[in-house]
Parts: structure tokens; sequence; C-alpha cells
């Protein structure tokens, strides 16, 4: 089984046979069966920090720029025909993820990602050499000027995190949110006829019907999908033909244009060159605006999350209005004791968003000059927040939300039992008399029904007519200060 | 002077002679010349916290509801002219500020606001009912029943938080950030023809223009200002409407859509009433979304403030490029000490709403069923953040950056000296003699130029036009692996 | 009545008069009757950015600097003893607050607080000047070379920081906690009799007595004292004596040894001088550590007081275990509405610690070289922190916890409802049957108690026996697997 | 190769035969070679939401308590021999690693880490129960009668954090530590002699020794390990013997103490009961408390980080005052181009940690009555913190710090040129006349030296004699105000 917290080794130590390869600082060996060269095996050296390894989605994404830069590169006559189909077939295999293992670099890397642009390069080029009938580490197709042309590490990096960002959020996240959407959707038309006591200070306030309170997370995650979308326009503008500095040296002017309108049609998400170079790659602004819209909802997540918890806490000694789907044994011994054990995986997922999106905000800080250095961490903790928030939507959705019951005569008896019930009776007795009803009751430990009925109040028929809290979970009623 | 941190008396304090006021839990000495109240006296007695006040935004947002609110109940035959004229007039001193003093509760108080709303109400009443002849105290126009007609606390607290906020940004906000857009503008079309080197990793890089640096400052803030509407945005929707829970019990239907058509006219902010009053109060993700956006754009300054004290330091010893304006003395003994205090505020002002961000987002997770009980430390910080990027952004455009020079020398010292010159010459002698070049420069401490020419390595013409550093500064040339 | 959110003015603004003053950038005015001088008009005209001024802890340990630094240049006989006796009495005024009008300048300032140590000097320096029968501005005592003798802004800035918080903690914070402590730990005693259920995932479980509750309440205080010791013993090593750059440059060797032994014998809090003077000025770990402390107590308090609100939730619809002291008005209508309006300024206290510590956190980071260019803000944050905490664990003391009664009734029937009864007939009737039991009282909506009656399991006296509570909230009983 | 970014299958998915098991709510199939049951087989239904999973250092600890426990019931005469030694035997496997492939339940699961307590009391039951030659599944050794005997998740898991945590500092945090420090240390002394320009606001200040400068860090890095201490007494006190809600029912008195101190000696921690079992487990401030001790070392190695990456930066456009060593190409035409790769990463590891100690300081407010429901997100965060200080530490000083050399020449240069050379005249020349030669030497671009010399200043031996810097870096000197 693999797993992030144990993880030592990489596809490098699991290897006896070796190539010796050379870069400008002198020789390393390399697995002979590795796709990867010298740069990359360096970094496996520099960097033994931790065991979390560049995101399926960030290296997805790296294949798609290399895949469209070669066709692009082809298309303005800038690389041939061979070594250019040959970059589309190598690369193509990156972006299906079947050379995932070739990417063993740590996250905690050069702060640019030069060491994963480099271990791309090194990989699709070696696997198009072989492609092309060569032999590993010959370089017939070269990473820097085949696979790398027109692009730098500066401007390919950022863009790949747009890329594999914006991606996720459009395959995993918004479909997740819509799902989850969709389940409080129907929990607030299915609990729409339930009446049921509001709290505020979790104090009992006039009533409101079930399915309203579901009807606001349903609209808290609705606006939640909005904030997804303005999350990817922020990160629609790519760091991509800005080259080294921004300058776009070395690359030429209808590169990156062309590029992103590739991967645009292929991911389904708007991508555009730039306005401003500088801006695209001397600071990373865009991941932090879209790392405060996904903190945004990990807050909307908590909330629900947590009144889910609260109104079905009991069983007989809580609030118990609902009653959670049961997804493992609570207590052996007491019937009735469900742990809300998803609502709180969900909770630690928007714990675990909001410090990621202090990390990323740490992060874009550290921006000096033509380059921010925080690339990697940034992109991991952005991808990560995405990916847990998709994951935790669709299993709250499925294994609470759908299941979720309302434990309608609890909802009934609570109302009943509260001192709110008084309220309504205020407009026709009149204000006094309704606080003196309440306040007997409070005293005596009866209902407000029980009281008025005791008193006289009202006909009995009178009183059933007012005494209904449906009526009061709707808009209008006398107009008056609504206090609270 | 008024000193926020060493504050401790209200203007109770001040005050000897008293009316005793009652509420529901007994009598309560109130300053005679108070127009606040009996709840507004308990309050202050029961948030003794700190020196913290609710801003003037804020106060003069809860004027504006009250004004509006007055007129539709009047229009709405809820309210008899009287009053309602009174009303009127009273609100008014409390949107211009002229009541301010009055408005002595913490911001530690209740977590709905309700003090700060009752207080407003109080006020109100009190300054209405002295516009009519009434002694205050007496309620001829009553806190509750006139003033507070058809409101809550839960639905105008969060109301008056989303107007000031907006309106603070479109007031303050985005006009300093259009005058610091325009100073950085200016500086990247005057710094357009001074070629420097470009750094990445802190390293020598590929040269960049100094208007191009500026011109990617420019364009932070141009985004910066998209962000600022994008709050505005997400705080269009507001909780008037709802009353206590949600449901809009004792509230006209029609009212909310009154008040907020009147407040937006006002402000030349557009708000509506929400679309889900349940979603409206009983959370405030949306707060949460505008901090979100503009800590995002205290990031951006920080980079930038960074960078200008970078790219200032010295006068001998450091990078030089720039001369910052002197604003204080730095050194009495060494000239040229500039310390770029300007800048270091700007910082500091980031770290605040970076932090203020943190605590906002915490506040966002105070929400339990019907209401969020977070919302005046939540005002108070977005409040913050917004004026501290308001007055940092004018005064870093008007007592920095307008007054930069560039070093022009320096500028052109540091090219010259840069190994980067060397690429310059690899299109045309090849990269390996180019390298070669560097490096004996490298090594010999001489400029590629010196060694070039020692080496008469091409024609002196033809050498002067090829290391050149601005033609390095712009896009395109010969495409190739761009490094980095 | 002053504001903090309200204030623009400043002393300068409301003075007709001025004097010219000059330093090395030229002549401003300044009011004929500040004592402040021409750095601090310039300051004031430098940063017109918030209404936050430097707080009342920090001038008082400016003071005592100031002071001890006379005295003991004078004792080294650097200092004649006209001046150092006319500036130990103008910083005797400083120290204690007779001259906090004079200190105008923004919190957001220069980086090294250089703006606050002149502002102090000018005071100083005026108003012993004055004491000797000098003019103002005349420097008969020199701000430079008298107040400010042996010392630099940069080591006196953090050295008043770290004095001002190690003063707050031991003066207000520490006995407010105390307080708080006494008053948890009183009710411990109080309430160690009343059983009630347990709750753990918010699910009823075993019993506890309420008194456990507390006494884990005050635990949590107790353990917090411990920590507010801890952090003033990461304040205790001080930058003084490392004067510019932290080689003590103009700065006698025993100078700072002994100003501190001073200050320490005045404040009561252990100050020494720090091992390494370039750890001690050029990074502020120490205030990142102490903020460390302050989180973790309003970590302590945020779980206190949602608790508590949780336990007084109702008054019939909630939790109800404990009522709260009223202490304004809930509803006019509904009585025994009591909203947990302490507990939540507390939670609203705890929210806003928590972003000042990540202020804190970002400012700590600022540390290039020689010197942290955040210190301002970073003394701000820390001090509200220490304050706010303190303030607000005493009005949780006297305004909710001391005047917390118990809902004994509550207690014993939610217990007496609860399946958890069962867990008491267990180790008699064995595990199969008291699980069936709990189940039919699951189903059939009665007390364990009572279908154990009606299923004669017991003989009625052995029931009542084992049915008691109380055993279960001790230690010890039939060891087994404790479930959970 | 293990990735923890790319993993999605675990154990249980690659295996074909199942057996069948059954728990209260039904039946499941379980892999037929796995030790993990039917619990965890839920737990893994339950919970697909990432690819993190418990890390080694807390199944270590899981491993151990149960081991001691299984050892201390046997003497407290609550479990025979035969299960005894059995449990013993199969948990000194998990301590040792040898079944981490049997833990494959997510960090998003249950708050209480309920499902990884029942995971690691089916694999030593089953280990255990093959070990007595019984049959996978048969329970001959109970998961929950024999290994969780004594015990429950809500003290067992916190517990077990406490461990992993310590244990961690201690063996792996601290030595790094004192490997950086011992790094810092000796470039501190190698480093003694060599005078540089002192940089405050980034400005030329008064001279250092770049000895001085690494003093500083060392000293930095001592105060951290003395931190780390501190996180280690934060967490020593333990929840065990609380048992589900803290009353320790169905728990021996002795139990926790003598299994704590078992594990003491085995690990080198003090560890011991602690004094408050409702604190201990309905809250974790404590590892709030360690946490913030780990972002104030982030803190700290995030100065020393960049001040690294500031001294390195140029070759020559930068300060260039130190040359670090070379870890990969950096720029393959320019030589001396070395990106501070190493110190990039160490920067992104703090970023890291700062967001981690967000996640642990929201989480710590997720506890309620008797328990915190954040548990694992809040272990995988600490134990993420002090690992990737660990080894970013260590590699800190391996790969950068011990390879750096001083650039004596760029230093000696610097200072030359610097302005704050005429500072060490003033004392004989007087103030007036050194400003002066300041003066002139920024305007004409000259040294100090070179006008002094022109201007006949002093006799060329007094020059030399005067213009040393070194004397600048030491203490003392003629005592006045030291400015800044």
């Amino acid at each position: 089984m693999k797993n992030a917290s144990r993880t030592t080794g990489t596809a490098a130590s699991m290897t006896t046979s070796t190539r010796m390869e050379r870069d400008t600082m002198g020789e390393l060996p390399v697995p002979s069966n590795a796709y990867y060269g010298v740069q990359t095996a360096r970094a496996i050296e520099n960097f033994p920090i931790s065991s979390l390894r560049i995101p399926r989605a960030m290296i997805r994404a790296m294949g798609l720029i290399k895949r469209a830069a070669a066709s692009v590169n082809h298309s303005l006559k800038l690389l041939d025909k061979k070594p250019a189909d040959a970059i589309v077939r190598a690369a193509t295999e990156v972006v299906e993820g079947r050379l995932d293992a070739e990417f063993p670099v740590d996250i905690f890397q050069t702060g640019s990602g030069t060491s994963t642009n480099m271990n791309t390069n090194e990989v699709i080029s070696n696997r198009a050499t072989e492609l092309l009938g060569g032999a590993r580490g010959s370089k017939l197709v070269h990473p820097n000027d085949h696979v790398n042309l027109g692009q730098s590490s500066n401007d390919v990096v950022p863009t790949a995190i747009h890329i594999a960002a914006s991606e996720t959020i459009q395959r995993q996240l918004i479909p997740a949110l819509t799902r989850l959407h969709k389940a409080l959707n129907g929990k607030a038309r299915e609990f729409d006829k339930i009446v049921k006591i509001g709290r505020t200070h979790l104090q009992d306030a006039t009533p409101v019907r079930l399915g309203q309170e579901f009807g606001g997370y349903a609209r808290q995650i609705e606006l939640g999908i909005a904030r997804m979308k303005r999350a990817q326009a922020a990160l629609s503008e790519v760091a991509l033909g800005g080259t080294a500095v921004g300058t776009g040296l070395n690359c030429h002017p209808k590169f990156a244009g062309k590029v992103m309108a590739i991967i645009s049609k292929e991911t389904g998400c708007a991508f555009k060159e730039a306005v401003d170079h500088f801006e695209g790659q001397s600071a990373q602004d865009s991941l932090v605006e879209a790392s405060g819209e996904l903190r945004t909802l990990a807050v909307s997540l908590m909330k629900i999350a947590n009144d889910i918890r609260w109104l079905g806490s009991g069983p007989r000694c809580g609030l118990g209005e609902i009653n959670l789907p049961e997804t493992q044994p609570g207590s052996s011994i007491m019937p009735g004791k469900v742990n809300p054990v998803i609502a709180e995986s969900v909770t630690m997922v928007c714990a675990q968003v909001i410090g990621n999106d202090v990390t990323i905000t740490v992060g874009g800080q550290a921006a000096n000059f033509e380059l921010i250095v925080m690339l990697p961490v940034m992109a991991y903790n952005l991808l990560q927040s995405i990916e847990l928030l998709a994951t935790a939507s669709t299993n709250f959705a499925v294994k609470c939300i759908e299941g979720i019951k309302a434990n309608e005569e609890r909802c009934k008896s609570l109302i009943e039992e509260s001192l709110a019930m008084c309220t309504a009776l205020a407009p026709v007795i009149g204000y006094e008399a309704a606080a003196k009803l309440a306040k007997d009751a409070y005293k005596s430990g009866k209902t407000v029904r029980e009281v008025a009925r005791e008193q006289n109040v009202l006909p009995e028929k009178r009183l059933t007519q007012l005494l209904d809290p449906w009526r009061m979970t709707q808009a209008g009623g006398p107009v008056g200060s609504a206090g609270g």
C-alpha cells in the first residue's frame, strides 16, 4: 500500500543497475531503466525532505504544456516533425499518468520548481528518444533544445499550477459541490413541512422549517460553486511566454497564445497569456486569491457540518432534530448513538484547507524581483485543498446528507414546549398578556398552550389556530420590531 | 488627542448628572445628556473589554439603514409621517457623524451586534423625540416600535457591515489604489528606457527594463482594483428582510427591497436583498470572501514594497538601482542613507491585514443555526483592513513611488559587469565559446566585454552592437530553451 | 469620548501657534506647546495611516528605559548629574502616563520604531529642559546626546516591547486568569455533586459530574497561567546594549546589565541582557513564541466559552444544564432566554488574538540582516492580545462564571432518560441483556429504568443501587475496553 | 515509487480473496490476508478522502501503548499471561513498523481517531491470535476485551499523539537542530575575522563581522532547541487513564501511571498521567502550544535562510558576501550563478509549518464537552511539521551551511566603499568634519579614505589606524547616542 506519511524510498532506490549521466557539475548515476535523467537524480539527492511528491494533476498539466508546445513549435517551424511527433506521444503518456513513477522529486525543492520542469523535460526527452529508437540518455530528442523549446521553468511551472488547479476544480470540485448542492436541496424540499424551533445565540427563537435550514445550506454551496468559478477566473491568466524573466526572450511571440488555445480546448477551462508577464511570473497573487475562495468554501462547509452534528446530537440528551445515517458502530451497547463521523471528517478537511490557505499566503510573499520562489509548496497546498474539498463534499453528500432523516416528533415537541409560542398570541391577546403567559409557563414548567388553556385565555379552536408555528415560519405577519 | 490604545473613559464617565431608565432587567442610570439609553448603558457596563469602538463607516451604515427604513415604513403605511420624518432627520445626523460620541459600546460585545443596533435605535429615538419636542427617555419616538420597525439586530447588523465595507472600498480604497496605480504606471513609462539586470532566485539573470518591473507592479494593482470590485460584489447581497431568524417574520415583504434600493442609490454601491435569508444571516461567508480579496491585495503590496526596499538598498553596499525620496533623517552622518520607512509602513499594514483575515476566517466559523455570533469582530477587522490598505496605498504613492528616481548609472554598470552579457554573444559566436568567455570573465573579475575585446572575439563594432542589453529585454530573439 | 476607529486628529491639529524646528532635512513647524519636536512632527506627516497609537504600556516601558539609562549613565560618569536628574524626572512623567498625549506617532511607521524612540527622546528632552528652566526646542537636555545616550532605536524599541509585554502579563493578565481560575474552581467544587450526561462527538456518553467539567476548565486556565509565565520567560532576554547593529558600538559594556537590573526591580519581571545581541535585535523570535502562548490561551478560552454557551442553551429546546446570569434583556417576551453574550464577547476576543498571532508570525519573518522591521505592528498586536485576554478573562469570571447556576433537575432528568444507564447493568445482568434493555428502551421511548422494571430484570432495590449514575463518574469500576 | 499525492489504492484493493466479518452494523468483506478487521474495512469505505495515512511515528506510538498496556494489565492480574504475551509480541511488530501496511485508514476520519484505535486493536488481535495458532478473525485474542483493555480511543489517541510528537522531536528534530547549530557555530568561528558592512533597513550601517552574523543564527537555533524541549514539556501530560469521558471508568487506577512509566523508559521522553483527565482529553491545548513552538522555529529558519539567500546573491549584481556551495546547475552559460535552492526548500518548509500551525489552532477549537474531534488532522500536521523541520534542518546544515565560503574580498571592498567609515573619524576630527567628508565622498563617488587623503585630514598612519572597521565591530568605543 502506498502511504504518504511513511514513504522514504524512490524508484531509484529500488534499482540496481545504473547508467552514468553528466551535467555541468559532473557525473551522476541514474537508474538504467529510469526515463528521468541526471538533473532529476541530482534533485533527488538534493532534496531528501519529505515523502510528498508533485501531485498527479500537476504532472498532467506539465504534460499538457509540453505536448502543446511541441505542436506549436512545429507549426511555427521551430521544431522538426520527427522530434515534435515523438514529444507529442511521450507527453501524452505523461498526461495520462503512465509515467508518474518517473517524477520522484520532492515538493520541497527549488522554489521555482525548476527540478520538476527539468524532470519533465528529461522524462519526455528519454521516452521520445526511445520512441524514435534511440537509447535513454542519448538526447536524440533533447530535453532543453527540443522539449523545453521556447520555455523556461519560470513560466512553465506557474502555468502548470494554474492549469492543474483550474482543471481539478472543473473535473472534481465543481461536480462534487453540484452533488452536495443537490443533496442539500433535496432535503430542503423533503423537510419543507417540518417546523422546528429556530435558534439564535443557541437560544430558542421563533420557529423555522427544517427545510429552510437546509435551503440555507444549499444556497451556501450554490454560492460556493460560483466562488469556484471565480477561482478559475483568477487562474485564467498564465505566465507562459515570459520565459526566464518575463521579457519573453528566446520565445516566439505567438507561442504562448497558441499553446494556451490548445490547452483551453483540451481542458475545457479558459486560459490566456498574461496581460503583463512581469506580473505573471514575478508574483502569484492569483494563487493567493484562488486559495481565498477555497477557504471561503471551507468556512461554509464548517458551518454546515457543525450544524448537522448539532442537529443530530443525542440520541436522548442532545437536540436530536435529525437522525444521521449510521456509518460505523457508535456504541456497542447504546442504540441510537450515531457519531457524526462523516461530518467530523468534513470539519477536519476544512481545518486543513484553512491552514493551507495560510501557507499559500506566506508563500505568496516570497516574490522577489522577477521570480517568486515558493511555487511547489503553493501548488501542493492549493491542489490538496481542491482535492480534499472535492472528496469530502462528495462523501458528505453520499454518506451523510442524503441519508438524513428528520426526527419530526422531536421537532414538533420542542416547538410545543418552547416559550416562543407565546409570540403568536401577542397580536390577539396583547403583548403584556402574552408575556405573562410565557412567564407562567416558564415558572411552572408547562407549555404555553397548557397555561393558556388553564387560564381560558381563548377558545380552544382559536387557540389551536393561533398556536400553529407554521405561520411563524413565513415572511410577513404583523409588522413590528423583530427583536433579536 | 484621541488614542485607540490608551482610552478607557466613555462619554458616560465624564458626566455627572444622570437620568434613570428602565428595561426588563430593572433600572440603570444614564447620563442626562446622552442620546443613548438604558440598553446602551447596560452594554457599556457589560463589555469593559477594549478601547475599540464601532467604526465610523459602520455607524454611518446603521444610520443609512434606519433612515431608509423610516421612509419605507412610512411609504408602506406602517409608520406615521411625524415619527418617520423625525427619524429621518435624526438618522441623518447619525449618517453625517454628528452623533458618533453617542456610540460608546465596545467591539467585543454580543456576537450579533445587538448592543450596537439597540444603541442606534436609542440614539435615533431620543434625538427624534427631541426634534419633536419630547424629553430624552420619553420614547415619544420609540426605539423598537418605530426606529427598529420591521428589523432585527440579526438582519440589520450584517447588512450594515456589508454597506460599510462596500462603501469604504468605493470611497477610500479604490481611489487610493487608482492613485497608486497611476503612480506606478507613471514610473513604468518614465523608466521604460532604463535597462537593468533581471534577478531570479536573487541571482543575476537576463536584463529587464526598470519600467517593465514597475509595469508589473502597476498590473498587480490594476488586478487589485478588480479584486476590490469582486469584494464589493461578494458584499452585495444583504440580510435585511430576514428579521430575527431569516423567516422575515414581522417584516413587510417589500421592506428590504425598497430600503436597499434607496441605499444603493445613496452610496453608489449595488445592494440587493439576499436570495436566501437563511444563508444571508446564519453565516457570513461573504465577509470571509471579501477579506480573502483584501489580503490578496496585501500580498501584492508586500511584494511591491519589498522590491522597492531592495531596489533602493545601499547607498554603497546594496543594490542601489533606485533612489527613494527622503522622508525623514536616516543617518545624521551618512549621506544617502534613506531608510525605506514608507515601504516598511506598507509592509506592516500588510501583516496586519493578513492577520485580520485569519480573525475573520475564525469568526466566519462561529455560525450556529440561525445566527453567526462574531459579527462585530468581523466588522472591525474587515473595515480596518480596508481603511489601512487605503491610507497606506495613498501614502505609498505620494511619499514614496512618485518620488522614486532611477539610479541609471548603477543600473548600467551592474548590467555591464554581469556575466549575462555573454548570452547575447551565443547566437553569433556559439554557445560553447560564449560560455568560455563568461568563465574567463568570472575568473578574472573582468567584464564579458573586456574579455571579448582582449580575445578579439569579434570586431568592436559588432561587439558593441551585440552587447546591447536593451535587445534582451524584448520578447522574441533566437528561440530556444529559455533556461531558468 | 476617545475612539480608536474614528479618530483622525492629533494634538498638533488642535494647536494654532507653532515653533519652527530644524533637522537635517530642513525646517518644520511644531506646535508651540508640544513637548515633542521636529522628528515627531515629521513622523506625524509621514505616517497618516491609522488611528492606532503606541499603547500606554509601551510608552511606560520607553519611559522606564530612559529613566534607568539616565541613572546608569550618570553612575558610569557618562552624564552629568543635572541633566541626569532632569531626565529622571521627565521620564517619570512619561512612565506615569502624564505625557501620553505627546506620543502622536502612528503604529504604522518605521519598522524599527525609530520614530517612537525619537518621539520619546524629544518629549523627555523638552520636558527635562523645561524642568531646568530652558525653552522647549533649546535642547538644553539633548534628545540624542543625553536622553538616547548609549542607546539606539534598534535596541531600545525591542527592549521596550519585551518590558511592556511582560509587565502587562504580570500586572493584568495573570491576575485576571487567577480570578478566572478561582471562579472556575469554585464552580468545580460547587457542582461536584451534580451528575450529568457526558458527551463525546456531541453524543450521549457515560455520566460525568458538572464539577468535573468545570474542574477541567479550571485546569486549562491553571495551565494557561503557566503558559503566561513561559511567555514572560521568552521575553526575558532583551536587546539593550547592542545599539545600532548588535555590536554595542558607542555603549558602555556595563550599561545594559545595570539598566535591566533596575527595570527588573521596578517591574517585578526578570530581564537580562541578550546572550547574543545579533540574535537579540536582528530577529524577534521571542515575540513570536510569546504570541504562540497567548493564542494557546485563546484556544483554551474558546473551548470553555463555547461549552458554557452550549451548556446554557435553551431555555426549553437546548441542553439547559446550566443557567447563565442575565446581563442584558434577551427577549422581552420569552422569559429564560439568556443570550450568552459575555461568552460570545470572549470568543470574539479569542478570534482577535488568533489573528493577531498570525500578524506577529508574518512580522517575525521580516528580519533582514541586523534588523527586523515590523516591530511596532508586532508590539501593537502582542499588547492588544495580552490586554484583551486580561479584560475578557476578568469579565468572563465576574459577569458569567461566578453567576452560573446548575440546572440540577435538568441534569438529573437527562441522565435518567439516557440509554447510558444500561452500561451500569451490564456487569450484573450481562452485556447482551443490557444491550437488549437499551434497545427496547430506545424503541419504546422509555427509560432504561422503566424497561428494566417492566421486565423485572432485577429487584427494585438492586436496580436503584445499580442505576446510580454517580458511581459511573469515578475512576475504576469493572475494568474493560472502555469503548468510545 | 510511493507517492503521497497520487495514491488511491489500499492493501485491500490489491487483494482478491476475502473473509466475511461482522460487527453490529452487519457483514463486510475483509481481505483474507489482512490483519485488520471489519471496523477498519468500514473505515476504509467511509473515508475515501485523501491519500494521507497515519504517520509511522503515530503507528509506533499506538504499538507502544498497546504493548505496555498488555504488560501492565497482566501485572495487575486483569489479563492472562498467554494473551498478554501474544499481544506484546504482536504490538512489537507494530512498533517496529513491520505491519504498517495494515493501517490503511485515512487521516480524514472520525475526529477522535477511533478508526485508528480500532485498526490497531484489530491488527494486534489478529496477529496475536495467529501467534497463538488461531485463525484471523477468530478473536482468540480479542481486539476490545484484550487489546483495548482499560482503554478508550478517547484517551489512547491523544496519548499516542503526544508520544509520537515528543519522540520525533527527540529522535529527529533535536539531533537535526544540533547539527545545524554546530554548522552555524562552526561558521561563526571560521568567519570571526571577516569584517563586513552591517545593514539595517537594508541600508548600509556600521560594520559587523560575518562571524557575528552566523553567531546570531547559531543562537537562534540554540534557542530553537530549548523551544523544542519546551514543546516536549507541553506534551508530557497524557490522557491515558481517562477512558471514554475522562472519569477513568473501567480502568484500573494504577493502569495509566504504570503504562506511561514503561513508555517513558522506552522512549527516553518523560510522560505522566494528566493531572486532570477532563482537561487532558476534552481539549488539546498542549498540541496547540507545541505547534506554537514549532512555528517559532520555522520563523527563525525563515530569517536565517533568507539572510543566506541574500548574502549569497549575485554573482556580480547582488551582495555577494558569501558563496553558497553549488548543488545543481544554475545557468549553463553563466558561471557563478548558484541558485540558493537549499535555502529555498527551507523557506518552503517554513511556510508549510506556519500553515500547519493554523490548521492545528483551528483544530484545537473543535473541543466540545468531553472530547475534541480534530485529533487525526492535528496529529498529521504536528508530526509533519516536526519531520519537515528535522529533514530540512539537516539538509540545510549539510548541503548549504557547511559549504558556505566567505567572499572576503567582497566584504572588504564593500566596507571600504561604505560611507560608514566616516563614523570612525568623528571622535578624532569632530562630527561636523566627518559628516562633511562623507558628504564629499557621497557626491564624488569616492571612498571616505580617498577623500580624507585628498584633503589631508590626518597623517596617513593615523588614518590607517582609524579607518580599521574591525574596531567598530566590538562593543564599547566612545559612548554616545548610537543612532539608528
